[in-house]
């Protein structure tokens, strides 16, 4: 075990997605609580490519982007007990947070009062920038480490990190479970784990899809019923359905529209970013008393709670697997929606 | 007793609410479950002059509008136990509705599948037409009576069975309780009542107001603070404050705006009807998981909850008591916002 650590990395140089390169940085020493994980797989998720673009503003390079991250622990700090050398573990978006403010306390760190530290293109409490899972090796406060059920594929499993908690902590939220109807909005990579979550919690579910070569699939990971956007039957003949709807997808919509197919105190949550305004009228909202809200991932416990719930369910991202060397071509077929459903990075190939 | 019962009433005879004439109807004749009232007061309500002024395209002429009624049990049915002659009762907004679907059985008519039946402007189940509380008798079904408790004064009283219920059921919904903080916006003929609930409820109260001269008001309802909309550092100093924000005005807003105010799963209620379409971006929503949503008046239970709730707190409207004669001048002061706070109508001037 090294004090500090060099590990191999794939870097963005700068917001053009084309300039990834391999190059060589330094992990934090182990301190008491840290474990240091041999990264296996690491998927790529939109907001990868959100911050590789330097969407938000806030890009700092070179960036080592990454936060679906599985592999094995390599060591672990004195004081960790949690875990051991050669366990199955999982990173998603956070390493730190304060750790005493009341949302970490109550294990929904991604709302810390101090700012949680988010696991790339963030300034760790020291003061560092935080480099993430495109990378050979990571060092992590174990409080952020998941522990991985031998069950699952590592490779399959790193899409839950991110993907998976984000679809799942709103289901939780909204009490979706057995009677209750559940309608997702898009399945990608975050709808097609929803309608894996949505249907092992017990729901009923139906997927609006834009695409009827989806369909076939979808009857695959548990929907109900698939319908089309495209076509206005649809919103007739599902007016007042829905309990829940998931919206997934990062496109703009008719808001009101939506609103028209969720039952008495029905939710709509975003976990899709579309960027442009959105449209309602308060009048589709006094009907059937109905929430639009968004859901922002999910705390620690919950986390490990989701990939154990996969694990028993058979939850499954199904995923592309891909080398380092595709990573630029692989974010063009995000854009263009030309993936089924996540790739993943075998970080072997770094 | 008759048999059916003639009875005087304010009406309206088109949608221009110069228009009111006095007129005589005839009540049904009790059923075996109807409660007979004499009418003393009734509230007015903006809802009055949206229906009088046909602004949704349903008015029906002439037109009886008044849903904030108050009066005393004149005869009742052979099976109604609840209630004896001399009673002091309500009415509010439903007076029938099927009472055997999901949401009758939990007490939330207002939800009926086979629809509510509103106090005017509506059809009941014989397919007559209702007429509301601008009259001097009604006859109603027990189930959609209320007890008004002995130490409300009943014209004060009035209000609370629809102003009332319309702040209570949304602070009930979302847990206004101690340890909460809870912004009104707007403090008019919903928003002095929300704050007097909100304080009695016992959340600590802000009042986000558009004019100085409320403020004072604003305390002795139980306001912590009170802030002016128009001033941009309020936005600065509130942001991420408020558990709870209802929205009783029924103008545009700056959701964005808004949404900042709002703490980690808060929520912004929507009890004033804005017309015009409002605009919101997704990412206002992400950070806080905040919520838009609105609420719909509240079922019979909850309303006698509310009522009772308001005796024993001492929550009591403020009114400016008119006769039938000024109603029409009342409905132009309601327009220009120029009631403190709520009109009732004395029946004994009809």
């Amino acid at each position: 075990m090294c004090e500090k650590c060099q590990t191999k990395v794939l870097q963005a140089t700068d917001s053009n997605y084309g300039s990834f390169e391999r190059a060589v940085i330094e992990r934090r020493a182990l301190k008491p609580d840290d474990v240091a994980i041999d990264i296996k797989y690491c998927g790529i998720c939109h907001s990868d490519i959100h911050q590789v673009d330097n969407d938000f503003g806030s890009g700092v390079y070179p960036m080592v982007p990454g936060h679906e991250i599985t592999g094995i622990v390599s060591a672990i700090g004195d004081q960790v007990t949690g875990f051991k050398v050669g366990d199955r573990v999982g990173v998603g978006c956070f390493v730190d947070s304060c750790g005493a403010c009341e949302y970490c306390l109550r294990g929904e760190e991604q709302f810390c009062s101090q700012g949680v530290v988010v696991v790339f293109n963030s300034k760790d409490y020291d003061g560092n920038l935080t480099y993430g899972g495109y990378s050979q090796s990571i060092v992590v406060k174990d409080r952020f480490v998941i522990h991985v059920p031998e069950s699952l594929d590592l490779a399959e499993a790193s899409p839950l990190l991110c993907a998976g908690i984000t679809t799942y902590a709103p289901m939780k939220r909204w009490n979706v479970g057995p009677g209750k109807k559940v309608a997702i909005i898009g399945m990608g990579g975050l709808g097609h784990i929803a309608v894996q979550f949505a249907h092992a919690l017990g729901a009923a579910v139906t997927v609006l899809g834009h695409s009827e070569s989806k369909k076939n699939e979808a009857q695959q990971f548990g929907a109900d019923a698939y319908y089309l956007t495209s076509d206005p039957e649809t919103f007739k003949q599902l007016k007042g359905q829905f309990d829940f709807i998931l919206n997934t997808v990062a496109v703009s919509l008719d808001v009101d529209l939506y609103l028209s197919l969720l039952t008495v105190n029905g939710a709509m949550v975003y976990v899709g970013l579309a960027t442009e305004a959105q449209t309602f009228h308060v009048g589709s909202l006094f009907g059937n008393q109905a929430t639009i809200t968004a859901s922002n991932v999910g705390g620690i416990p919950m986390t490990q709670e989701m990939i154990n719930f996969a694990a028993e369910k058979n939850v499954l991202p199904r995923i592309e697997m891909i080398t380092v060397d595709q990573v630029s071509v692989a974010y063009e077929r995000v854009l263009n929606s030309d993936v089924k459903y996540r790739f993943v990075i075998d970080m072997e190939t770094l």
